[in-house]
């Protein structure tokens, strides 16, 4: 590999949800030289994972999946069976953050990103159309930034990776129009906090009424696959 | 438990190491009410765990093990049996370096604080005697400090737990004559990078030369298990 092609090498976490699958479009279209990351840590909606394939596959990125069992830890209805996944909006954090989890991820993907050399990280957070989660926010991201400065023998070497959040300040609408434009598959993708083993969606959770109402906004056709298409 | 025990519980990272089983005592000292957790990240040095079960009993602290294997991840001498453990001090960061691994294991620590209402993460870092890893230093546990005060839940509601570093300005002789005074028993510990199946230590690697300094500055007698007493 080229050092300019190793100059733009990023690890794109990727879940298999509809904003990763653009954030990686979105690094690739930008020139970057990327790894799509899938974290499988004992998620409910498992069908993400096959999702990640699909979409990494679909972008020619190589795929890696660590298995890191978040269910260890507990406290979330995406990693407690105990947790039902709520099915009518609620005011503050809902039962489906996990705890750390953002934090997890960024520092699962800042000892792959030294491991390759890598100069950049994606993450696919938005803190427009989201579920309020706290590790999606701004300021969140800011303060990650400097820790990766000095955590690891990069950060030593002035070769910290850059965290890249381009979907940060956008609408869902936006997202998937900038997607759409760069030729991401949206019905490779699942959303659904509670999607059956083949994907397809519930229709009711916080993440299905966000993509569907992003999907109209947008004014793109929705792919999505419900479980009840009538619901 | 009453709200006052509760305002003091403490997430402990345990590593079976001299270092951590300090800074456990010190948490108890300070009266913390303390839960030790190990990440069995598939270390080479498998007797660490065997050591932190010891610790944990001896110290009456119930003691959680997560299963995280960042040979997944690879980089280091510690998670990769390709990477030989450096027998001779080294410039620079060493090879025992494991990426990210702080970042990793307070990240785990801030979801476990989470779920349980801790009010404090303890970790044994220190900046004096060490082999020199970017996130044992100063200014990488101030940053995720601030990044813990935005990551979580707890977070958000102002009830951040505080990230406690109690060893961080302490010289290893300082730390075992502490612990001596708080009845760690230090033979229970298993300091050495390449420690064998029974936590006999190898005497040559960073850790040991380190340990076994700090144990004659301390005029403490060294309780520490060779493979090679003569070596």
């Amino acid at each position: 590999m080229s050092a300019a092609a190793e100059s733009r090498r990023s690890i794109v976490l990727l879940s298999g949800g509809l904003d990763s699958a653009t954030a990686l479009a979105m690094a690739q279209a930008a020139g970057y030289d990327c790894r799509a990351l899938c974290i499988d840590y004992g998620q409910r909606h498992a069908a993400e994972l096959r999702a990640a394939e699909q979409v990494a596959r679909h972008r020619g990125a190589p795929l890696s999946i660590l298995k890191f069992d978040l269910t260890q830890i507990g406290g979330s209805a995406l990693t407690d069976p105990a947790v039902a996944v709520p099915e009518t909006p609620t005011t503050g954090i809902p039962a489906t953050y996990v705890p750390a989890r953002n934090t997890i991820f960024l520092a699962l993907a800042l000892g792959v990103a030294e491991t390759v050399d890598a100069t950049a990280i994606h993450i696919g957070v938005n803190a427009v159309d989201y579920s309020g989660y706290p590790d999606c926010r701004p300021q969140y991201i800011e303060a990650f930034r400097a820790l990766a400065a000095l955590a690891t023998r990069a950060g030593v070497d002035g070769r910290a990776p850059r965290i890249e959040t381009p979907l940060i300040s956008l609408s869902k609408a936006e997202i998937i129009r900038r997607g759409a434009q760069l030729g991401v598959d949206y019905s490779m993708t699942v959303s659904c906090y509670q999607a059956d083993a083949s994907g397809r969606a519930c229709g009711r959770c916080d993440s299905c009424r966000l993509r569907r109402e992003g999907f109209a906004a947008a004014g793109v056709p929705d792919p999505t696959r419900y479980q009840n298409p009538a619901g």
